[in-house]
């Protein structure tokens, strides 16, 4: 099902993110998947860097979430053979936007993650989720975001 | 016991939090309780805004952080019929405090919400935490506090 | 082993962090133990204070992180009975990093940490991870970090 939502929003998974050094990009405890913050990469680059709004439109930064959903659910899918089948549901999702003075619509951000989620897992793709802003991020990203799935 | 003791300290349960678009309030996942970041809304208003100390006083965000505690048993409640007999203990908090510049007392924030649970709940409310700083959150709320449960 | 590999490195596990007030250093549940964010104290001393790299070097951010790892794996150890061979994995660090304007390299900060754990348990050290800037922190520590472990 993934697949086909995925082909139906012109959208497809990245190669799973590369293991850097002294971390994992994801890792399996009993049922459950944690995913490292994931940065909006695709083909390498990061598509929103600087602070929101002043650097990164609102709407910009919020389809950089979505691409953070896309590295979380690549780097979800080493754990699980690829085989998204076996995902019951998005427990949690950690969402942290790079922000200008006093921005205070970070929900809004992450509504780019929280949506795709939906579209691309419906109803399993309902989760709990925090967002808050920070001054600055790992590579000057505009948006970090961590996931914790359960498996089966 | 959990209701003996809010009546004992004057407080109430608010209704759980409304569904929003895309994310849920709380999601269970075994026997784990995942609440979302929740804010300081009383009746439907925030009760702390802005900075602290600069714009809101560290008292005032402490008694912020114990109403996201009220706001986060709400939210748990949905997820075993309000019957907190089924609550094992609190894990964990998470508590993020909208910091003025240079601001380094957040856990006295984040004391407001680890002192009400522990009356609330004696030694199941005992838990885990960690308290940051930030520069703002979503609404410009003064504080933001996830959490997770264990439940039977 | 983890003894062995501290005193190979010329290190050695502090005390466990005191019960502070209204919450604890660690809280299992099932398999896992939450530590809770645990700052950079060196025999009652915090290491490293203020932002990075303005007032604390990248390199002495690091070596913060890598004494929060000693904190967190002797908060652990009052879980287990000391009793190492008992931890499973790590599963998640997360660190925040006090953050001069526009830092972008909370990833290398946090290196110290992820680092230190791989040196220490191996494969098992080996885990998921989120590393973001924050302006300000309890106490002014330049670094905060709280983990996951797995444990038998």
């Amino acid at each position: 099902m993934l697949h086909d939502k995925l082909a139906e929003l012109g959208l497809k998974l990245p190669d799973a993110p590369k293991t850097v050094a002294a971390y994992l990009p994801a890792v399996r405890t009993g049922n459950l998947v944690i995913v490292s913050g994931q940065l909006p990469l695709k083909d390498g680059n990061l598509i929103a860097v600087g602070p929101v709004p002043d650097v990164t439109s609102l709407d910009a930064a919020s389809e950089a979430a979505g691409q953070c959903v896309l590295n979380a659910l690549a780097a979800l899918g080493t754990l699980i053979d690829h085989d998204y089948s076996r995902l019951v549901r998005v427990v949690r999702l950690g969402v942290f936007v790079a922000s200008s003075e006093a921005f205070s619509e970070q929900h809004l951000v992450a509504n780019g993650a929280s949506e795709l989620m939906m579209k691309l897992l419906g109803e399993a793709g309902r989760h709990a989720r925090t967002a808050v802003g920070v001054p600055c991020l790992p590579l000057n990203t505009s948006v970090e975001m961590e996931a914790m799935f359960e498996v089966r």
